[in-house]
């Protein structure tokens, strides 16, 4: 049985104690079933993770104490950007809560030409919540950010472009575009030994009914590369987790082969 | 737009002519808001598709007119079944969409050791449905089999396995398994000039917290190969796509090489 994994914040760790919020507290002894000296895992959503035990659980100031800071293994040997059209209904839970499993970053919900839905930050406080959830129970290390949603030729315009080595990835309807495992094989090859190397890797995925042709061709220019995920219709909540499991095992294999 | 497709059995067929069930009457009228002459697309989920347009849609007899037959192309080059372990709760009905979205033939729910669900009948029969939705939506011609679920070691037993050329892949949890893509690739280039060539490819996920050890050791002895889906804790629901994901892009990219 491996060990549960909660979410703390930088400003609650204080002398190699973590100061438990009430909601931390009532988690980890209500639902995990945790007495006074049982063992979990804390970590910060920034990569860093700590082996704790649960101390003086019946005081006014409940907290646990920090045994060892755990070295991660969990993540992707590269940033993953999710750039996600918001799908009809509650579509977009389980995006956010797979896209964690595997291994994203960032995840930005644009809005498209096609898209109708608006939402309420109230969605987007539920969506960082599945994030943080998934991220827990899949045991990693860093909980993806959900960015505010803005409109997909927003997110293009130059200034909102990084100066890292970033590579971006379109998801096209079914066409005559490469298909995006044969570009990421080719991208993770050929810059293995580059310097600097690729550090980042941004895909995005259209509304159902794809992306418009003009919102293509701005991401063309925006140095968007368009790509296939294959001959059948996938529905927008699909699509991105085939996208990212293809990411995540080119990777992880690059980074296989390299080591040997 | 694309056309709306709809499954309709071999039976249904006479004389170029489809004569319509109530229910199909009632999504094409209804749902789909079809009238006379409107085309569609009927196909027997075995991999045939026609070209129909809706007739006489007022008479006791509703029937459409069979205008041609399509060839098809959303298929995989490869037949793939999914054996998978029951999650939890109804997290069955979205591995059905997803999986019949991504290309499978077949898909096989299994009881393992640590599964605690026994479905009822009625869940075998809202699957196929799903099944069929899914197909539908995601413009396949096959429909997925959904096969009445079974005890993992009896799918093990050697008279249940086919005579075929199939490759088995079982998803270990993390560990020293090769990676699924890894495995995929080779077994992909090294068969692509064999005579029998692979015809088939079976992969087994296991439920949450795995397949127990003697599971494994026995899938072992049924010549399934453990292989790894990466270094994250995937959910029940998540795994099945990642592996289906990686198994039709190699699929649809090496048939895509074999053709240069």
């Amino acid at each position: 049985m491996p060990l549960q994994r909660l979410v703390v914040s930088p400003e609650q760790m204080q002398n190699g104690h973590i100061r438990l919020t009430p909601p931390q507290l009532h988690y980890l002894q209500r639902v995990l079933r945790l007495g006074t000296g049982d063992r979990f895992i804390a970590m910060d959503g920034d990569g860093h993770a700590w082996l704790a035990s649960l101390s003086a659980i019946h005081t006014l100031e409940p907290q646990a104490e920090i045994l060892e800071s755990i070295a991660h293994s969990t993540e992707l040997p590269i940033r993953v950007t999710l750039v996600a059209a918001l799908p009809k209904g509650n579509g977009f839970d389980e995006v956010v809560r797979q896209a964690t499993e595997l291994g994203v970053e960032q995840i930005l919900p644009v809005l498209s030409d096609r898209t109708l839905l608006h939402p309420s930050p109230q969605k987007l406080e539920r969506w960082q919540r599945i994030a943080n959830e998934a991220a827990e129970q899949s045991e990693r290390l860093c909980v993806p950010r959900i960015a505010t949603p803005v409109p997909f030729v927003e997110h293009l315009q130059p200034e909102q472009q990084s100066a890292t080595r970033v590579k971006k990835y379109l998801c096209a309807a079914r066409g005559k575009a490469p298909h995006l495992l044969e570009c990421l094989q080719s991208d993770c090859l050929s810059l293995a030994g580059a310097t600097p190397s690729l550090t980042s890797i941004t895909i995005a995925i259209g509304p159902e009914g794809g992306w418009t042709d003009a919102e293509v061709e701005q991401a063309i220019a925006a140095s968007y590369q368009p790509v296939s995920l294959g001959s059948r219709v996938l529905r927008a909540v699909t699509a991105p987790l085939v996208a990212l499991s293809l990411i995540a095992a080119v990777y992880e294999m690059g980074v296989g082969i390299g080591k040997r």
